[in-house]
Order: structure tokens, then C-alpha cells, then sequence
């Protein structure tokens, strides 16, 4: 049995209502619901912030709780925060990176991401499901 | 009657005391007295803050207050926060952006704002005068 | 019910041989096994090719054949080829673009693509779980 | 009493015609109109050309005439003409710049300008809006 | 029957004498001639200037006289005049770009030119016969 | 009389059904015929590969069957092929380079030709008309 | 007798456990408990935290309670944080910039400081001791 | 017998009023007369102009009056104006550079000039005495 | 006794005839023919093709065929093919790259290679005697 | 007991004299005899050269003499010899990097340094400290 | 009677010999005459060294020996060494920088200095008159 | 007979000791041998030096003593002194430029000579075998 920590980073918990045509109508709550009924019996937990401290302080404590793996959802973070990829890198717990929207097309400074070489894959633009399939191969290697 | 939101950013409750030659003798108390004074019988909120994650917050609340419009002086986060325009871009309220100093005769890092793109207008350099011509801007468009 | 085709690029026939530590001992051969199984009742093609010729007349092809979605890891072409763009761009058929490794972890011009700014979505890092998951997302969307 | 001078650059004169989504309906005429109201027993002067040389020997004039400060829209030469920057270096007549369009929301090229860093401060996107907040600033500086 | 502009930008005026290795024997007299017997029964305009204000106040003009496109060979203005595209911009009248040289294989900074992408067209290194490309198009299109 | 070789590269052969709004709805057999019309009583052959090896050949072949000048619209391979670009240097055969689109309006990386240099002239976003003034070029030149 | 800070920036509070090749063994309370001892008389406090928002406020409060100097090892925030930058900016406290490891000998994106220029001096890669090289420097100075 | 023209660009009618510390004291007339002295029985002619076009038509003209060499101050022009460099490379006519001041110790932007590599050589930073400089040095070469 | 394979990329098939002044007058039969001498008893085996496709073809089947090392001249797709680069990596060969010519005394980018940090060592600008070395070199190392 | 090499590089002879405001009055021969002070009984020897050479054989010979630590300010060489670095590479002694002046808060030029990843540590805007910390840091380490 | 130092770098001692076209035939020992006779009865020395520690001590003595300015040669130096500039730095002597060829029609990396923005000025392009010029300059302001 | 000098530049010195995995086992010495073999009875003569100084007076010399071809191991003085690329220059001597590493698979800035668009050709990562290999082919054409 694994145990999956879900992080959702910041202006995540507006969605369904954020920008619709880029981001969709699925809520948080849903791919919430969704990734637990994924997990079976699996340990899974999903919290959302838009704090960067706290997203450090929750990796922090993932090494204590032994999580075997994060999928994390880095958001806004992903492109300027160093102080999360080094929270990675002290407890090296192993993460994968889901972007919601394709980066590629955006903003070029969307393009680069503190973490992507430090995670295990990335996948992004498949919307709510760039989730589940991050679950599916976190659970396929970790329980 | 409009509903606006001034957002002063990191370090601005220094005003006054701080760099006097680079950014005068004005307190940001003053300034906000005078931005009531002219918002007359608008409604019109001020904070300060030097937490990302509160400006995020504030952003986020400002939708569900129905405000008209937002004046922000970012202040460093400009420079950095990218979770701060996505908070912009998710709630799509209507804002202005507001620089004490000139930032073009700056550090080459401050020539560039996250936000900059997706504001209505700029003002920079005009010292506090540059928050009044922001809301008699916002005043004009969205009473 | 879905047509699926599934373009794998250059040097991918070796894999399951080619650099272990990097690519895995999975053969190409079993992923379009799993992608077969998978793929259920809907059509699904898989070929393999170094050629970049055989990849844009595949494209091309593709219109014709009316297939609803294609699944590319285009490998080193992703880097080097406007041709297999210019290609997509002409037949509009969607695709999604699949690494086998953490392209971001490897040299720096395997970072861009000139694919993925096209594509629904990018999945890299996760192994031969990258197709299925493409495979699920595809299926979910056009069957 | 202060004497302020009003120079608009370059394709101005087409305002209130020219790219109307863009620049919007208001003429030059409306704006200095609203200028000179503004500016009440103040002397204000407004001119508009498209020539380099007309607006360098206008600066250099205005020294000769006691300018107290200069409001000028230098449209496409804020990116192109160091011999604009030159003449106010050479009168040190001190001067604020307006943009009516967001120039950060443009091409890349209009993000700079030869003038930005000598200027008392800048304004863009406020539309004539931004004259007014200039010449507000300037009358409370200056007069 | 079309109203056709051809603008001749700085230094041209020295055709058939200037560099005749890179620019050829045929001089400006001689291109306008045959130009004006290619274009038979519409009307045809030729003007050679080495102002760049000159440049902008005729782009203003054919707005108001109502020509259907421009050629125009910006010559060295091509790299440094961003008034002139805004001129463009504000007529919104087509235009095409010809350039007697090969610009690509001269000096990098002549690679770029501010109003390429604003045109319909551009012809470089033809020669004189540029510009009778340029009229042909044109005809076609707006006769 | 001249022999005159016109080569289309990869991806043209769909043209007609090509994103119209950007290629127009001439198809590449009727651009051949009229070119075969202009070209009078000179000798002119008209092929379309997707293939950068067949390019390459089709250059080298022309050299021994005394080509006079070639006509070249190398699409997605004027940006990625310096094989191409050498097979030019090897066989010192005078060309034209044509693009139908405006490739200054469009991405970057279409900005820069490895042929450009090379070229006696480029001619882009004419449309088809771009081919028939290079074979008026060529004509002129070498017939 | 001086009065110093002493600021340990985010993920320091896992030393000694992180990373051991790269940070070493000794835990942060170890390197506080010898600072405390190389003081000797003078004040010290030596704070951590993984917020930007508590390092901006720790400076703020250092101007209020007259500290003399402030050592800070701003970790991942030394090349993302302006903030910070702008915090000892408006409060004008002279400080020491320490890292435990040589960052010249990691990624190139943590050569850049944006506190350096501003601070006295800078010591990496000395372990701990970089510490207690930047204590004595301090004590010698402002004591 | 030589004919020298010396060419003073834009700002520099200013000169002795102008930035005194970095321009100095001398005017332009006094530079002039002591020019006309040093030229002997040479013919000397001095102009000086804020126009671009002037500089242009100037050296156009200078051609059909045989002017052996230039001495030409562009000021702000070396570093924007591609069309003087063209009008030098269409008459060539041999020319010298001059600065007043050491553009290497000045913005970067004035590091780099459109004439400096058509010119024989170019002198900065020594004040009038550059004038001086080139003027022996083209009467050796050219009387 | 080693099995050495020779690999002459595209355009190598002109050698003797293409731009002799750059390439010199020996043919790549000459150059083959003496490389067979210089082999001894060793095995010896040389190709030429244009065809991306067919070199790494020929690099997948080497490693089936027990090649103990590779000699090629990539010729223009040193600097434009990844898929070869990933063909030596996944085959794990090891190489010598040839180039007849100095190709730092050419354009800029004909000075990267993808393949040169792979290869075991580069000879450029020796003519025909760079593949001779590079055959020593392999012979002393591998038979 | 430790065998220390102190070297200090160009221009360092002058220390005292040499821009004070800058690098302070104390001279080198005082640094040196505290260095001294400070080693005990460990061996300790300075030189100081304005020799690249010089340096180079100095770092030789300490390989023969069995020196185990450099102290080292390479100065201005810091920034352009790669000979230093190779020399270092070559004997792998270990050493620290100090600079008496913040060289972040100088020419961006100075910002990098072709030893600095070699080295254990940097220190740098010490001053004399500089050299005293690194003594401190290598005899804890080495002796 | 001003004492003047004349400083000639590397290679210049095959002046009349080296290149002939770019540098002329003037011999070092004809430049250093002619300098001696411009200097009348002020003190001149000149040197040439092919040395850059040679050249560093030659400024350290003219502090010593109170050399009131030096004209420098810097030739391959100029781009490479920052202890020569470290060297006009510490001695704070007025200097000028002189060059026989037009640096700026070279090789891009011939138009940077090291020392430019130290000097009062720079003369380049007018081969063995720029000394001369240098001397004049010199002459006039510290005799 | 040819007349052959071999120059090593700085650390070469320490070849056999120095970083074996990279630079191999041989000692200069034997390198030297094998070279003087191989040269049979043309003239050859081997220096090493750490010294840019006898490196420049060593080639200028050579011009004295009429040698036909020097090889050259520039080592670290490739990437930094143009003031060896001037010597040679100057001499016109023809030389190869040997480096024992590849430097394409070390850092960025070994990627970059300044010799090699000067030299005939190089050869690089073929040990000693590179030295002898740049004999050759020196012998064949300048005996």
C-alpha cells in the first residue's frame, strides 16, 4: 500500500470558475473525489494552498509521515520558486509535475520549471486527467 | 457608485521613513486619507501587506465583494510573482498598477512587471500623486 | 468508437536494448501490446520509423484514413523538425506528444519542441506509462 | 504661474480616427481642449508633429522660453531617437512622458524607451487620461 | 481601375550611380517609367524621399486620397523607423515591401525590418523587377 | 532558351485544403500550369517532395542536366536543412526562394532561411504569384 | 557591545539531515549554539524560517530594535527574492550573505544574488564556518 | 589643395551650454574658427544640424562638389541612423568620426555606431581637439 | 583484426567536383581507395549517402554487424541531427568525426556539432589526410 | 601540521596605497604578518606576483612541495585565466578563493570567476578578514 | 613640462613588417621619433613589450617616477586583460588609448576594451597620427 | 626538408601526472620522441612553456629562423589570449592546432578557440595521436 500526497499550488482552488476555456469547468473537489476513488485502497491526500510557505512546510513533513510519493501541481510556483525545488531536494521524495494546461502554448516564461528535472515526469494540457495518470504511475511504482 | 481595492505591496508600510531621497516623505497613512478624500462617496479599501500569499488572498476575496477595480502597487513582487497574475488573470477584475518611483531609472530587473501586460495602465515615477491619477482613472471608468 | 494511430520516432525500434538505465528493458513491441489491449474495441495503429519522410506521409495519410487522434513521440525530430509541424498543422488532426524520459532533465535543446505548443498535452518522464495515459486521455475524448 | 509645454509625436494627429480599439475615439483637439481647461491661469502650449527635428529644436527652444516642464507623447520615437534623449539632456528641462496605449501589452520593442530613465515619471494606458495625471503632476510641482 | 502609391525611401534617389556592383545601372527615372507603363490604365503615383517625415505625412495623405495599396522600398527606415509602421498601422492600407538587394545576405541588422509582418508581401534581391512583381500583385488584387 | 526547375517542399502538396485562410485555395497543380504557361517556349519542370533526400538529389541532378536556375519553395526545410543549403554551394546553381506566406508574420524560427543568403532573391507572402515574378526573374536572367 | 541577527532562510532547518554529502553534518542548532559562543558579550539571535513573508517583518523589526548587523543565509531566496532585497534597501541595517555551499559549483541560476551587491561581503562554500568568518567580521566592525 | 566639410549632428549647436562637465566650455563657433585656421589655404566648410535628412542631403551634395574628405560629429545619429551610413556607402567619400566624449564611458547604447566600420577612423573622448585630430590627419592624406 | 565502418555524409558524393577551392580536387573514391590501403588486413568498409534515414540505419545495423568502431563525416547534419546523435547513443559505437574543412573559419553555426562530445575525438580542416588520422587512430585502439 | 600557500595576484603589491575607499589602507606586508600570527605553528608562506606565469609555476611547485591548501587572490586574473584554473586542475591542491572587495557590487565582469567552482569556498568584501577566514577554515581542515 | 609615457603592446614591434595593408609601414622606431620631436622639451619615453606583466609594472613604476599621463597601445591586450586595467586603476594616472587600425572593422571581439572607460579617450583608425594625436592631447592638457 | 616547430602551451608540462583519466599516461617526453621519429630527417624542434609571453616571441622568432609549419597545443591560451592570435598574425606562418582532450565534451568555454579559424585545421581528442597526425600532415605539405 502507498502512501500518495496530492499538492495543489496556488489560484487552484478557484477552478472550475477560472478561466473556463483554458482551465475547464471540473472543480478541485472533483479531482479531489476522483484521485481518491483512483487510490482503492491506497493511502491518498490532497491539499490546495496558494502559500508557498506552506507548500515547503507540507513537503517538510512528508518526509516524517514517510509519503512514498508526491504529485504535485506546482502552478504559478513552478516557474519561480527555488526554495520548493530545494525542499525536494532535501527530503528527495520522489514527485511528479501536472500542469493542467499545455505551458507550451503560454506565456514563454510558463516554458521553464524549477522541478521538472528533479521529478519523476511531468505531464501537462490534459486537464484533470494529467492527475490520474500521474496517480496511476505513482501507484504503479510506489505500492 | 464604484467598489475599489488598493493594494499596497512589500515594504510599503516603510513609507516615509524609508529612502526618503528615492521615495519622499509621504506616509502611506497620508495617502490613503487622500485617496478617500477623492474617492468621495465611492467606496474605497486600503491594505498593505508584505505576504504574496495575502495579496493572492485579497485578490481571490475581491471577486466575491464584487470590486470594480483594483489599484496595486506591487512593488518587488512585480518583478517576481507570477502567482500574483494568475490571481489577476482568474478573477479578471479590472486593475491598475502603481510605482512610486521611476522603475526605468532602476535596477534593469524592475523594467519588467508580471502584471504590467494584463493591467489596464501604468503610472510610475509620480511619486504618490500616481495612486490619484490611478483611481480618478478608475473612478471615471467604473462609477 | 475511436481511430487511434500511434507514431513512434527514430531510434525507438532499439528500445528495450538502447541506453537501459535511461529508456528501461520494456521493447517497443509490448508497448503497442499494452496499447492494443488498451485500446479495447476502438482502432489503433502503432508504427515505428527514423524516417521524417515516413512520419509527415503518415501525417498526411492520416486525414485521409479519418483518424480521430494521433499519439507521436516524435524522439529527436521533436527538437529538429518544422516539417512534421507544418504537417500537423495541415491536417488539424489533434495529437498528443509522448517522451519516454524527463526530456528537462537532459540536455538543454531537448527542452523545446517545436511539436508541443500544437498538441493537447505533453507527457514525459513517465516510461511507456506515457502512452497509456495519452491512449486513456485520447479515448476519453474522441471515442 | 507655470509654463508647461505639450508635445505629441509622431501619427497623433490621426487620434480619435487611427486604430480606434486601440487609441479610442478622442480627438487631439478633445484632449488639449481638456488641457487648457485643466491647466487654468497657467500657460500651457500644445503642439503635434511627426518630424524628429521639429520636436529636438522644439526642446531646445523651450529652454530659450523658461519652460517649466515639458508633457510629451513620444509614440514611436520613445524607442528609436537618441537625439530626443540628447535635447532634453542638453536643456535639463525636467519632462513627463504619456503613452495612451499599455506599451507592455505590445510588441516587445515598445516595452523600451530612450526617454523613460531621464523622465520624472511615466504614464500608459490611461488613455488622455494619462496627459491630465501629467499635467497634474506638473502643475503641482511646478506652479 | 486602382490607385497605386510606390515609395521610394532614402538614398535611392542615387539609383544607377550608388554601388552599382550590389544596386545595378538602372536608375530611379527609369524604374518609375516602367512602372507606370506596367500599371496601363490605373493610377499610378511615384515619390523618392530621404525624410522619414516625408515618409509618414504621404502614408497620411493616401488615406485621405484614397489609394488601394502602397509599394513601398523603405530602404535603411526598413530597420530604424517604427513611426513608419505606425503610420501604416493607422491608414491600415496595404502595402507591399521590395528591396533592390538581397537583404539577407548583407549586414544582420538589415535582416529585420518593423514593417515586414504588416505587409501583405515582400521581394528582395530581384532587382528593379521587384518592384514590377509588387505592381502585378497589387493590380490583381486591387483592380 | 532556359531551363528553369521548379522544386516544392514538404508539405505543399497539400495545398489548396492547407489552412486556407493562411495558403489560399490555388492548388499546386494549377500554380505548375500557369507556371508551365508563363514559361512559354523555355524548358520548365515543376516536383514536390516531402523528402529532404529527394531535394538534395533532385539539386545534384540538376547540375548535370544543365538547369539553368532553379525556383525554390523549401517550406519547413528553409529553416532546418543545411544539408540543402550545401547541395546549393556544391552545384553553384543560381535560385530563387519563394514562400507563399508572409514568413515575417509568422513564428520566429520562420524568420531565418539557411538558403536566403545564398538566393538571388526571396519572395514571400505573394502567394502564388510569388512563383510566376521569380519565373519572370529567372526568365529575364537566363532565357 | 554590538547587537547582531542572525537569519537562516528555508529549508535550513532540516541541516544535518539534508544532503549530507553537499550540506554536511552539522544541524542548525549546533552552528547557532558555537555563534552563541563565538558572541562571547556582545547580543546575537538567530532565527530560521522558511517564509519570505517573516524574513521581510525579522527586518523590519531589526531597524526598531536598533540591531547593528545581520548576518543572513537567504538560501533559495538570495536568487528569487527582491523583496528581501527591498527590505534591507528601506531599512538600511548592514549585513552579512553566507551559504554553506559553493554556489558557483551548482546551477548557474544560483550564481546570482539578488542581495550581494548590497551586503558587506559575501562567504560560500565554507561550511559553518562561513558563519563564523562572517560573526567575527561583524564583531570586529560593530562592536 | 583639400576639400574638408566638417558635419556637426543633433544637440551640438548647444554645445558650451550643454552638460558642461562632460561637453565643456567651447562652443561650436569656436571650434569652427579654429578648424578654418588649421585648414590653411584648404578649403574647410562647417555645418551643423538637428536633422537627419539634412545629414543625408549634405552628404548627397557632397559628391557633386567633390568634397575630398568628411569630418562628421553624428552624435546621437551613429547609433540609430542606418540611412546616413547608407548615403557614406552610396557617395564613398572618405570620412572621419568624432566624438566630444568617451562613449565607452557612457550608456551602452553608445558603445556601438552604424558608421564607425565604414570610417577610417574614429577619435572619442578627446574633446574639440578630436575635430583637431581628424582634420591633420585628412589634410595629410588628402592634400 | 578491426572492423571499422566509414560513413560519408550528404553532398560527399560531389567531392572533386563541388567547390574545389574549399574541398580540394580528390575524389571520395580516391579517398576511399587509399583508406582500404591503410586498413591493411583490418576490415574496411565505406558508404556515402545524402539520407539521414540511411546513416542511422547504417548505425543501428553496425552494432548488430559487431563494428568495433565508426569513422564519419556528418557533413551538414553535424549541426542539425539529433536522430543521429540519439543513434550513437543508443548503439553505444565508438566514433571519429571528420570534417575536410575548417569549419570554424565558416559560418557560426557550422561550429556546433551535435555529435562532437560524443565522438571520441574531431579532425576538421586536414582534407582527405583527417579521415587517414582518424582511421590510425581507430586502428591503434581497436585492432 | 599544515603547509599553507598564500598567493596573492596582480596589482595586490600596491594594497594601502591603492584606491583606499575601495580596498582599505592596510598593506600587504601587515596582512601577511598577521597571516603568520594566525597560523602558529602550521607552515605558512605568501608570495605575491603580477604574474600569470609566475602563478602558474608557484602552483606547480606547491604539487612537489607537498603544500595542502592554497589561500589564494587571483585578482584580476580571476576573471580571464583559464591557465590558473588548468594549473589547479593539474595538481588538484585544494584552495580557497578570496577577494578583498564585494566583486558582486562591480563590473558584471567581475561577477564570474574561472576558479571559483574549483575551489572549497569563496570569500569575498571582507577585506583583510577575507584572507584570515580562509587561513581559519584550512587549518581547521588540513592541520 | 609635462612628463609623458608611451606604452606599445604586444607584436607592435613588427610594425612595418606585420600585415602591411591594415597596418601600414611605418616602423615602431619612425613612430617613436616622430613622437620625440612632437614632444619638444617635454619628458617622452616610449616602450614596447610583449608582456603583460611587463606592461603592469611599467604603469606601477609611473606612479613612482610621477608620469603625468601615458598613451597606451593596448593591441590584443585592450580585450583581454583586467589587470591592466587593475593596474590604471590602482596608479590613477590620466591616460589615453590608442589603436593604428579601425577596431570597429574587425573582429567583433576587437570592439570591447578593458580600458576604454577608464581613458580620457580613444583614437583609433588613424594609424601612426593617432599616437600623435594622443601626444597633442596630451601635451596641451598636463604641460 | 621541412622545417617543423612544435610549441606546448601551459601545464603540458605536467602531462603524464596531470588528470590521467583525461589526459592519458603519456609524458611530454615520449610524446616529443615519437614526433622527432616521425619526423625522419626534416628539421623539428619541440618547446613547452607556461608563458604567453614565449609563446608570442617564439612564433615571432620563427619567422626569423624561416620555419615552414608550427603545431600548436595552445591548451588554456586558446580560449583567452588574442594576443598569440596576432603573433601569428603577423608571421603568417602556417600551424595546426592539437588539442589531446576533447574540448567539445568539456566546458562551454573550451568550445571556443581563438586560433582555430586561423590554423589550417585541428584536431582534437585523439591524445598524442593528434600531435603526430598533425605532422603528417604538415610533413606532406610543407616537405
Amino acid at each position: 500500500m502507498a502512501k500518495i500526497l496530492v499538492i495543489h499550488g496556488p489560484n487552484l482552488n478557484l477552478l472550475g470558475t477560472r478561466e473556463q476555456p483554458l482551465y475547464g469547468k471540473t472543480t478541485l473537489k472533483a479531482i479531489n473525489q476522483e484521485l481518491s476513488r483512483l487510490a482503492k485502497n491506497n493511502s491518498i491526500e490532497c491539499i490546495q494552498t496558494n502559500s508557498e510557505l506552506e507548500i515547503i512546510n507540507t513537503i517538510h513533513d512528508a518526509k516524517k509521515r514517510k509519503i512514498d510519493a508526491i504529485i504535485i501541481n506546482p502552478a504559478a510556483f513552478s516557474h519561480t520558486s527555488i526554495a520548493i525545488r530545494d525542499a525536494f531536494l532535501a527530503v528527495q521524495i520522489p514527485f511528479y509535475e501536472v500542469h493542467l494546461t499545455n505551458i507550451f502554448a503560454r506565456e514563454t516564461y510558463r516554458h521553464n520549471s524549477y522541478l521538472s528535472d528533479l521529478s519523476i515526469g511531468i505531464v501537462c494540457g490534459f486537464g484533470p486527467q494529467g492527475y490520474y495518470a500521474a496517480l496511476n504511475a505513482a501507484l504503479e511504482k510506489f505500492s
